[in-house]
């Protein structure tokens, strides 16, 4: 059978269901380097445009996984457990998180990923820690998940190189937002890692993949049906994100606030859903009998600052510069800063995180295109949130860039973001949902 | 404003209406490189999706033609008129039209294009004549127009560089069957070579851009209108393609079988589209009173020779070794040969134009991606077609590679391409209908 990139991308095109052999003739080819980028991001519209049904969908986690090598954990002792967010705006969860479920004895082998469009990555945030190495190699990252229970790396060159090159690619051409290619490129990583069970968050709302809230229940039991699939135990969680997460957005403002929080002091919401996936994960691993042990073990060791040295302990073993930790006042400021003030009084109803995550992008805390590069310093900081009451004058978003003076457009964008009227507003609710292996459970 | 790709392909993705300033910034980034491949290539999938309406395919249009130089060609005297295909199979008649009317008066200054998908390309066709140098400059352009009234050339660096990677790109990346994309192409091309009429061959049938007949008559409208809003007077015959035309389908088949009809021995349907289309050009030149006395004069120049003897000039000129036009039996033959027969008798009632021409294609006619070159002796002979008696054993076409054995992937899809019953057929009409500035204006 002659394979030819032009007729894969032809009869995906015309709303065609590829072939085992097909994709894999794709994800072979393009992980070799055979196929180049511009065929690839065209299939990737057309995937886009005419989905991929189950079975292509487990056939592309499948050959996306065996792209690299699927990691064995099991002469390390402890349940493997690991997180994953579809991604938001201002989503620094997995920063505390990590150390925190670790400092529970979870094993957590957390390989993240970058930027992509609007939302960022926790690659390039632990990355504007001065030193942080994510590109640990494999022995490296046994050897520190041994010693600490995690490691915070990014892909390797060994595991799914088909997914590196593809996320990458996805970023870029605005072909994030499908279910299948979501699909593929989370759960061939979180495959390769030798997981026990697998927790999932899955954001709602403006800032998320889809706006669509309903796509994002597609795409909770879409990756909780697959990952069933292969035997992996998995639960996702539907959060908000209409607003954005806790406070910052962009690489150093969110570091510095996963810093605060581990230091115990935090916004409401990203404590609730950072507690709320760490319970699960404890449970998942079946290291309390309840939930609600659980989520009282790692309340506790939030509290105790049990966690903040676990990240400590792990930055310091992955080449970052403490100093930052212990004094983060002490790190770079941004030398261009614009501040967004209220124009009247009365209550946020609008703080729109796709439009802040755009302009946080544009900034240069993310990547219009996969050979730029990352401004730590740019992003924006959210004052007010829905709900709150606001006067004239009051500051509700600050603006830093590190490159450049702040362009109007952006500001105007950043402005646009927000609406104030003069009845007040219920906040919004940080928890709306749970997706099992039985479907969806709750939809609060 | 600041303008991103990534924002400009989601909101095409998105079925949004681009800005001209949108268009500008994407055909001026992507000409000058600093937009890459692989995010144009998602733009065009999503454009293919989505299309353009007719205010965004003229900026298009224009964009593209004014993303390079916009010749002046009235310092030569005569009226200047070009042809253009959509591209077929098989279809070399530009070969034979150019000289033809450039004998009776025309001055056709013709940029073509390469191979596209399934569908030859004239520039291929000609370079496989050795010697033959398609990237004349533009003063070499002109001075041999000048001397013989038509000269034949790829798109210089100078005219539409746009159009010329645009070209490329869809080819490799199934995005060739787009309306606004394909008078993006065509039309901007022609707008550039200071025209005073244009006439289009727009393919009908499964050869042809489109295989749905419906679509070709949607383009040829769109192109028509296009072009006279740029105030162009333009004409676009519907010719059969279902059936590859004439004989030779592959760069130097296809030449040798323009020389064979350019020394008086032609297949009817080659020579029937060829006269048919050079008599409009005469025509919409001015050059007769009446299209039937168009049709007189194309005749009678071919008949006499004169056509070839200004093809042997043209090619001389434009440094192609004519020794191949004298005795084009001197031309090297492919290695590898395969005969398809009849295996039973009947008549043949299907003769599928793509099947063969991607058969073509793969033997190594056409490029799979941009980068690959040409087997100018790979290609088919196609001995029988639609209506015609055939018995047990005839060949019905012969396959030719020159750089390894064929495959027999390619034979069984090629042997796919017939369908031979016991009932007669009637043969396939050549001529379909005519779109002008009034619309369609017959059907046939």
């Amino acid at each position: 059978m002659i394979l030819s990139p032009i007729e894969i991308i032809t009869r995906k095109r015309n709303g065609e269901k590829l072939t085992e052999a097909e994709i894999q003739f794709i994800i072979d080819g393009y992980t070799r380097g055979d196929i180049p980028d511009y065929q690839i991001s065209a299939l990737l519209m057309a995937i886009y445009f005419q989905g991929m049904d189950a079975e292509e969908t487990a056939a592309l986690v499948r050959l996306m996984r065996d792209s690299g090598v699927v990691l064995d954990l099991s002469d390390i002792p402890g349940p493997k457990v690991d997180k994953h967010s579809t991604g938001g705006v201002g989503d620094k969860v997995s920063l505390v998180l990590a150390p925190l479920v670790a400092a529970c004895g979870v094993i957590n082998p957390m390989i993240s990923g970058r930027s992509l469009a609007h939302t960022g990555g926790t690659l390039d945030k632990l990355e504007s820690i001065p030193g942080f190495n994510t590109q640990l190699d494999l022995d490296a990252f046994r050897r520190v998940l041994h010693e600490l229970g995690v490691c915070l790396i990014g892909q390797t060159a060994e595991i799914c190189p088909a997914d590196k090159k593809l996320y990458a690619l996805r970023d870029a051409t605005a072909t994030v937002e499908s279910i299948p290619l979501i699909c593929g490129s989370i759960l061939s990583k979180k495959l390769a890692e030798g997981l026990d069970a697998l927790v999932l968050d899955v954001k709602c709302g403006s800032g998320a993949i889809f706006a669509d809230p309903a796509y994002s229940v597609k795409l909770a039991e879409a990756l909780v049906a697959t990952a069933t699939e292969f035997g992996l135990p998995t639960v996702a969680l539907l959060t908000q994100m209409e607003q954005p997460l806790g406070r910052g957005i962009g690489t150093w403002l969110e570091t510095a606030e996963a810093i605060r929080m581990l230091k115990g002091e935090a916004e409401a919401d990203f404590e609730e859903v950072t507690l709320t996936l760490s319970a699960y994960m404890v449970w998942l691993g079946k290291l309390t009998a309840t939930l609600d042990e659980a989520r009282e073990r790692v309340t506790e060791k939030l509290r105790s600052g049990e966690a903040f040295a676990l990240f400590r302990k792990l930055v310091q073993v992955q080449g970052g510069d403490v100093r930052y930790l212990d004094s983060p006042e002490s790190y770079p400021t941004a030398e261009h800063r614009f501040e967004i003030r209220a124009t009247t009084d009365g209550y946020v109803h609008r703080c729109h995180a796709r439009t802040l995550g755009q302009v946080a992008m544009l900034l240069g805390a993310g990547r219009q295109k996969k050979e730029d590069g990352i401004d730590y310093l740019a992003g924006i900081e959210v004052l007010k949130k829905v709900g709150d009451r606001v006067q004239a004058g009051d500051t509700l978003a600050v603006l830093y860039r590190g490159t450049g003076p702040i362009p109007q457009e952006l500001i105007d964008r950043a402005t646009s973001a927000f609406a104030i009227a003069a009845e007040p507003c219920q906040p919004l609710p940080t928890l709306l949902g749970i997706v099992d292996e039985k479907g969806l459970r709750r939809w609060m």
